[in-house]
């Protein structure tokens, strides 16, 4: 199943995307994809069994129509630093031993195509296309052979970052990570029943046309499995919670010279099977 | 005017402390500490007049009953590190020239007289106490003249730290930081109008009884308004957002030798003005 969330910013209602691309507005199934419903074990089989009944009847919504973020309230956006080995030497950094992780703002959270809008003082805004996790069942200490069972699906993440901000401005890394409009999240929220390997996915981005991210997730140092039981060793990971799993090669930073983002560009990003983004760059 | 919640864990409902101490169940005014009821700036006041009316009605709340957070679905916890000069020493890391940011993860939420877990696998399981900024007001790019009409009041938080995860297992703080149970808030919120001075309060944490921690938030490096906007600069703060200030020397890792916690220890802390706290430890 592929899941959206549609309308205006603060204001988007559920909908999903047919196996034919029709995206159909699931308003009246009383459905949204809360914590709640992801959380819920039968979900997917009530709503395919009230789309059964009620498909029909279901508005089509028109392309015109505005995406928000297809998962609307994680508890937390856990992300993994340098899970790709030839991002991490781009990045000057060693190949970690053990996942690296740090935390982005949910208030960073945005629909997959609005703007990215370049903060104040911004000297360094970069891209970075993910394969995200969105937790079902919550998970604390589970195993690696037990982790699955705690996904409910996969999201395709731009997790947008300040190099400045998140280098040079002293101690952790989440001051590039969080700004407003940094984690353009979707189009949808795809169930892991739908995505056979997630580890055998291909991952790419483009900016102004040209492609500068192309890989595979089969090349992640540490896969969903490990992170979801990793993680869950820490703190547990509720319904709704994205764990974004690392970004390629390919970022502006390791480009010779760096090259940021700027107002008028625009950045497209795609996953098998998690369809594809697109933001325009703006200023404040 | 004291603001707290009551009840089984996940089942809270809302409730005040009154000046002479009492505390009373509010459930029937339909108000809750919400996000919703934070950002609105006449909660306050609408409260108060229904308590005019209904405060002879509102039951008693025995001291048997458990308290939870008083703000009970922040959309993030941002900690400030290194943020009392003599507490950067102990730690071995000097004063910092900007604030230092980091995030808990809000599943570590727990109530003021709830246990303290120690995680498997802790090593070195430690305590802070600090004075917690809770937003009322959006704050996007504010001034520091501007930072209090944004700030909704202040809570007491134990901001509780596993040290080996936190600095030894590669990468950012925030391991050390999420655990459940990781973050005891309260016991009650307190609106701003209530503290006079936030920068003139003693707040203390004894283990055992034993005063491990004793200071003033007059020592803080980054002051109230300060880190309200500096870190408006970097990311939007949501009315029921959480800042935790930072804590003063006297943790267990600047002990020599470091001394952390074990499973039957008391801890209890206070504020001026915030109230008390108190959690056991236990193990898993």
């Amino acid at each position: 199943m592929k899941l959206i969330r549609f309308g205006k910013a603060g204001q988007e209602r559920p909908g999903i995307v047919t196996a034919k691309g029709k995206k159909l507005d699931c308003s009246a199934s009383g459905f949204d994809w809360t914590a709640d419903f992801l959380g819920k074990g039968e979900s997917l089989k009530e709503l395919e069994e009230w789309l059964n009944v009620h498909e029909d009847q279901c508005p089509e919504i028109t392309d015109g129509e505005r995406l928000g973020s297809p998962v609307p309230f994680p508890s937390k956006i856990m992300c993994v630093g340098l899970n790709y080995s030839l991002h991490a030497k781009e990045s000057g950094m060693e190949v970690p031993k053990q996942p690296v992780l740090f935390m982005k703002a949910t208030s960073a959270l945005t629909g997959p195509f609005d703007p990215i809008v370049i903060p104040k003082k911004s000297k360094a805004t970069d891209w970075e296309v993910e394969l995200a996790i969105v937790i079902g069942k919550k998970a604390s200490y589970v195993s690696e052979s037990e982790a699955m069972d705690h996904v409910f699906g996969y999201v395709l993440h731009n997790d947008v970052s300040e190099r400045d901000f998140q280098l040079n401005h002293g101690g952790q890394w989440v001051k590039g990570k969080s700004c407003d409009t940094f984690a353009p999240v979707g189009p949808y929220l795809v169930s892991r029943d739908e995505i056979k390997d997630p580890h055998d996915l291909r991952l790419w981005l483009k900016v102004n046309g040209k492609i500068m991210q192309d890989s595979y997730t089969s090349d992640l140092v540490f896969n969903v499995p490990q992170l979801v039981s990793y993680i869950s060793q820490y703190m547990s990971l509720l319904p709704g919670d994205i764990i974004s799993t690392g970004t390629p090669a390919g970022v502006g930073m390791g480009l010779k010279p760096p090259t940021y983002l700027k107002a008028g560009d625009v950045v497209e990003l795609g996953i098998d099977g998690l369809g594809v983004s697109r933001q325009k760059v703006e200023e404040l």
